[in-house]
């Protein structure tokens, strides 16, 4: 009989084995040395893929889309000399010296309608009445506003104000020089930008294609949202929440539906998925056998390559992102809430990368400075995400942290925005600036 | 020959009976003796209009739209005992004491299949096999994770750490007890909350409608984009500037498009916009002439109410509002600088108001806190709303005010934000603590 020391090395031997025998099954790849990858690794991994496609949409339809070419202006604008108030256009030098008891009179010789080209050619002493908006004529070169005009008779003008030259005029390339830059490629546009492109007559845009993003939905618990869960089964959320999400970020969603924890089924529907849209995201049960089927499956599609196989965050540990050809597919935790961490730290900037989204700069829409209202203790070697709610005290931002067990939703609900704990750090204290990811909100 | 003092008094008089003339052509109408007023008094004027009416709308469209009615949990939600890890539900006590060394020895009596009832009865010294998501037996109540456990052979599992009772698992009503308020009415969906009404079975979900907005362009110097500006013409930036402005704010624009400065066309194009929208904006040139016309346009239909007559803010003071009935009708000043000043800091709170979203509390999405980077001087009695840059310095915003002649809409287009100077400051210092209004970008 053999003694518990030779068992044990039997039994070690014995896994090795297996552990050889499953590197040979797997042919080569090299999934099971993968090692967990950090934030940063798996952000430059994700931004690394690149704009789906271009497309023209018309102008009313242009907002919130991403320029895929810069906006250059091809003419000056306004293009003429325009006044910006109500009054009378004159030669600046006539209204040297004027003031209320010693104002200057000018001679009346015309008014300039709107829209119109004035036909007058301003000659010294004379004055055109003109409105806001209107084309300053020739030899004008200043407007006196109106409230410093006097009218003595239908033709004589008395101005109580100097005012020095250009004043009050806009100059023909004061907004843009014909061959200036307007908007950068790679700009979302906001609504005062597609008013400039209608001021320069760009009535067809060139941006980039709003990507398509197949969901699917796994796990045998799942139903339809229609449905009455029996003991043991939940409706399907995830379908709802990635979609909802895609559109948040302007990318289209294409809910594939559910799927059963079968082979055979996720893989047939990663390839629907494949064909129909730019990215597929699976959202699994959490489980390690349906994180394993899903990996199968990934390994399963030809000339796909595993990037990721597992985040240091904490949640959403569970993540694996795949590439084949120009197309990721991701597989996402099956609790919502962990794979709407993944959605907001990853996803987020994968979709701007895949929708061209390049000009976003510092400005950091959705980053609030706060202050912490209670240590939190976080386990190091990963970063944590922590959800937070954000009270307005006395001018500043309160984040209070909003605990609960991993797996609600309610927490998810509660919560304006995410909290990130560093892997080097081992808590935050009281009191702390910190600052916070703020969710969006349509 | 009269004097010129008799002149003078001759004059005063003249003036005063065309003044009394006005009030009895005005019909009783109070418009001349409107008092320009406050960012105040015209913000509650304009929340004061209620919300335009609600509807239906599948939940996969929801994301976006504001509830109209309070949602409710009508089920306890997840509805079972669900356990949050991959492990073994057994009976906590049984592992009590439990170490490395000294393991807890269990009888393995099945496996939970997910979204299955079990239909085993846990009996003490038993554990069964379990994934994250599945249901918890009864008998059990308690889930060990599967790193701490250790099969001895297919029946007998070894324990090595002790776990208290509930460990690891979702009570029935965890997320959302039966009867709960989940979400409050007035509140606008986020993708999460799209989530939640998915795990409670809303299928169908009561929003308020969008409010649909006429949005109307005047000025005779104004030529649709697709034209090229004569000298003196300038294209139609506003329509699609404010279309835009719409969109982004969960409305619906109906661009009824150009109209010339001509009391005929105006009157029946805003009582076109009043058949078909909620509320018609009209942003007329900014000359004296065209205010002038919207006024008389206002004044002439029927049962209108004139509102507001001049605000004392800078740019937007030439704003006129009108009521009829329930709608408000706003005549915008035509430089798209600002009529965008006029839309961010009243017609955004109006929106919101007539699109029922009334739980917006003290998150203020678009507040930012920041630094000035100059002295801005600025005159009192009414206030200022100066575009600014916001730029990140050593982890704070600095905020750099954008100087430029009125009419402008580059300064826009460079703008991350408007700052506020209140009347009552005669400016604001380099250095001073200020918040910035940001910009909405999709």
């Amino acid at each position: 009989m053999l003694k518990k020391r030779e068992i044990q090395v039997f039994v070690v031997i014995l896994c090795q084995l297996r552990y050889i025998r499953r590197i040979a099954f797997a042919g080569g790849n090299e999934a099971l040395f993968f090692k967990v990858k950090t934030t940063e690794e798996v952000l430059e991994l994700v931004q690394g893929f690149q704009p789906v496609g271009e497309e023209i949409v018309p102008l009313d339809r242009a907002y919130g889309r991403v320029l895929s070419r810069e906006i250059v202006s091809l003419e000056d604008l306004p293009g003429f000399p325009r006044t910006s108030v109500d009054g009378y256009a004159i030669k600046a030098k006539d209204s040297f010296g004027a003031t209320e008891s010693l104002p200057a009179l000018l001679e009346i010789v015309g008014e300039v309608g709107m829209g119109q080209t004035p036909s007058i050619t301003l000659g010294p002493g004379q004055a055109v009445k003109i409105s806001t908006g209107g084309m300053v004529p020739k030899g004008a070169d200043g407007v006196v506003m109106v409230e410093y005009c006097h009218l003595l008779d239908q033709t004589t003008l008395e101005v109580s104000r100097a005012i020095s030259p250009q004043e009050n005029v806009i100059q023909p390339d004061d907004d843009f020089k014909q061959g200036a830059g307007v908007l950068q490629k790679g700009w979302r546009l906001r609504s005062q930008d597609v008013g400039v492109l209608a001021g320069l007559g760009v009535t067809d845009v060139h941006v980039y294609k709003k990507p398509r993003v197949a969901v699917i939905s796994t796990g045998d618990e799942v139903i339809p949202v229609q449905g009455k869960p029996r003991p043991g089964q939940v409706r399907d959320i995830n379908t709802y929440t990635l979609s909802a999400f895609c559109t948040q970020q302007g990318a289209e969603p294409v809910a594939l539906g559910l799927c059963k924890d079968d082979f055979e089924s996720l893989r047939n529907m990663v390839h629907q998925g494949l064909e129909t849209a730019d990215t597929v995201w699976i959202s699994g049960g959490s489980s390690v056998g349906t994180r394993d089927l899903t990996l199968k499956v990934f390994e399963s599609i030809q000339d796909t390559e595993l990037l990721v196989h597992g985040i240091s965050i904490s949640p959403g540990k569970p993540t694996i992102i795949a590439r084949r050809g120009t197309t990721a597919i991701f597989g996402l935790p099956g609790h919502t809430a962990s794979a709407m961490v993944v959605a907001e730290v990853f996803l987020t900037p994968f979709l701007k990368s895949i929708g061209g989204e390049t000009v976003i700069s510092g400005k950091g829409q959705n980053k609030v400075p706060a202050r912490l209202s209670r240590n939190i203790e976080s386990a190091s070697g990963r970063d944590d995400f922590i959800r937070v709610r954000l009270i307005r005290k006395q001018g500043e931002w309160i984040a209070e942290p909003i605990f609960g067990k991993s797996g609600l939703i309610s927490t998810l609900v509660e919560a304006d925005g995410l909290l990130r704990i560093d892997r080097n750090t081992e808590g935050l204290y009281q009191g702390q600036q910190v600052e916070v990811m703020r969710f969006k909100q349509a």
